[in-house]
């Protein structure tokens, strides 16, 4: 009778830590030894992949290092700078790994050309949404094998934040079918890219600083970027006709917080415990923060222009699934690890939908009309 | 032209504290001058409305406390109390109000009798999904409106968790029509029993550790409980027929950690930044831990036994969704502060379904399929 067991209650592995006398880098340390708590203090430098101060993923880096010098009194300042500012936005994963930097954030799919698993961490076309992501990583084994895939790198990763479903991103024709794809000059970095040159389509990669002139002189024809917040700030209600939902190659983006392991299992256990509570509070906050923001400014977006929303056709989202299984597929096939992480991925993602079915998609469906 | 301000971007209000020798409830408190920390100790009481142990709500209060004494370095120690162990589950409230206990777990809408606004920041039946109430409540100001609902309570309200879109219950008989809830006797607590009494059901109260023999016995012809995980170790598969979707009465359900105002007011501002990382790392550790477990013995539930899955029919959740507006109506009524809360709740909610209807809702029907 499985039914009294939630009286018994299983008992809980609660750890007590040794709060023993520690040094740090070889360094014995100044300790208070009635509270175990290590005078030392640290001034860290946090590299990013975001312009500075960038709504939301930079607001999220400087809320970081607030809450951390908060719960650290002061021990632990961490100076955070945009990329570019320290080192350039794409050397992020290697300067936090080299230890030029001892943290960073950005997202894991910006080293597809380090690790190609690295992506099924941050996002995978038609995948998991930002709830199951999150229940992957935090409870589904994701985190382990992202651990495992970067400890090689000698860094240690953490989520931290999601997007949640992105939009599909800014046209200046309708796409009506397949053959509306056949030469579409459009911005999408990483697997979307690759899924829309399969497609036909042809994916351009070009900095966010250009974007606007780039759609505003028909240099490419569409562009995805993220959702209304961002997308208004970018200014392509003025220039682009539509809209487009879903953001089928981006559902629940996952950002990352990157810290150089030796640094990190340098420092004391309550700084270490410091920095994992940061990153989950940012977590749960940049995802809030994104659904509360693109509510408001998808309002904002209809009012002040004369933007067409549109939903891709069934038939246009089943294909490019199809070619999505093939991209992937070339991923899998490009390492061991790619092979193993995506398999956990993919049996998480297979049975969360099972889940999903009474649930969330009833709730959408059939409650929140 | 606003497209270029994210290259400029809003200077953020980071805040310095004045990390300045203070005095704790009126002591001289031995401090490290070098780093701020104060060495007190402090060993607290976190009385919770869960059994003890509890599968994920009870087992998160142990995180908590873990995850606190881990980041004070030992100074923060909380011992986390069943329901009943120290005081009665539904004494929670007045405990960590009187200061009887610095700190409880729980869930708002257990407060409906002390504040009927309560409610409104755990579940309103057809009301908002884990991912909008997190929204609303950390970016939406919802948060505000509970910390000043609680405030003449003496209590600091924090969100702790979400259970997620719960399951309908486990019914002996079909529901197929608003005639087959006619005098139907179901376990269904708050403002979902009353709808169903509105309905011409039969809501009845009992205690977890007797609803197993009552729904075996047809004391109760129903119940609900929370999803698969927590359902299956009360082995409810075992003697009803029928399990239903969706919870419309609790859409996502969020879970509140408890503060004692003055006692959280007079710790040292590392330990209340401390209590509010930890607050946050168990609410996106709580949903998805739900999200995991749930999915894994919801499998379970159907490789073991005969159950048979069901969904409400629309057109009874429509009638039961009417009978909630005249439920939350008569809430609303009772006073002003139930008025200002629920108007907050209500226009984050309605914009929220339009944003919803471009990404989340599309992505269960047409990306996730």
């Amino acid at each position: 009778m499985k039914r009294k067991d939630f009286f018994k209650g299983a008992a809980l592995g609660i750890i007590s830590l040794p709060f023993a006398i520690k040094t740090c880098g070889g360094q014995n340390v100044a300790q208070d030894t009635s509270t175990n708590i290590s005078g030392k203090k640290y001034k860290w430098k946090m590299v990013t992949t975001w312009p500075p101060n960038f709504p939301v993923l930079g607001e999220g880096c400087s809320l970081f290092a607030k809450w951390v010098k908060e719960m650290s009194g002061g021990r632990m300042e961490i100076k955070v700078y945009g990329g570019g500012e320290l080192v350039p936005a794409l050397e992020v994963f290697n300067a936090v790994s080299s230890g030029a930097a001892e943290c960073g954030s950005g997202c894991a799919y910006y080293w597809a050309g380090i690790e190609p698993s690295a992506q099924f961490f941050a996002s995978v076309p038609f995948g998991m949404n930002a709830q199951q992501m999150n229940a992957w990583i935090l409870s589904g084994g994701g985190l382990e094998l992202w651990e495992e895939l970067y400890d090689k790198h000698n860094l240690i990763p953490m989520p931290g934040g999601n997007t949640g479903v992105q939009m599909g991103g800014w046209f200046r024709r309708e796409i009506n079918s397949m053959a509306d794809l056949q030469g579409l000059k459009m911005r999408m970095p990483g697997l979307g890219g690759k899924v829309l040159a399969k497609a036909g389509g042809n994916p351009i990669l070009i900095a966010g600083g250009e974007l606007y002139t780039s759609l505003e002189r028909g240099v490419i024809d569409a562009t995805e970027w993220i959702g209304p917040y961002h997308d208004y700030i970018m200014g392509f209600h003025q220039i682009a006709d539509y809209y487009y939902s879903p953001g089928w190659h981006e559902a629940g983006t996952t950002l990352e917080m990157l810290f150089n392991k030796e640094k990190f299992n340098a420092l004391p256990e309550d700084l270490q415990a410091i920095m994992r509570a940061a990153a989950a509070r940012l977590n749960i906050w940049m995802l809030s923060e994104f659904e509360a923001k693109n509510t408001l400014y998808l309002k904002k977006i209809l009012a002040e222009s004369k933007v067409q929303i549109r939903e891709f056709p069934q038939d246009v989202l089943n294909q490019l699934k199809q070619y999505t299984d093939e991209v992937v597929a070339e991923v899998v096939a490009s390492d061991d690890f790619a092979k193993k992480a995506y398999e956990s991925y993919n049996n998480f993602r297979n049975e969360a939908v099972e889940w999903s079915k009474l649930t969330e998609k009833v709730f959408y469906n059939k409650i929140q009309m």
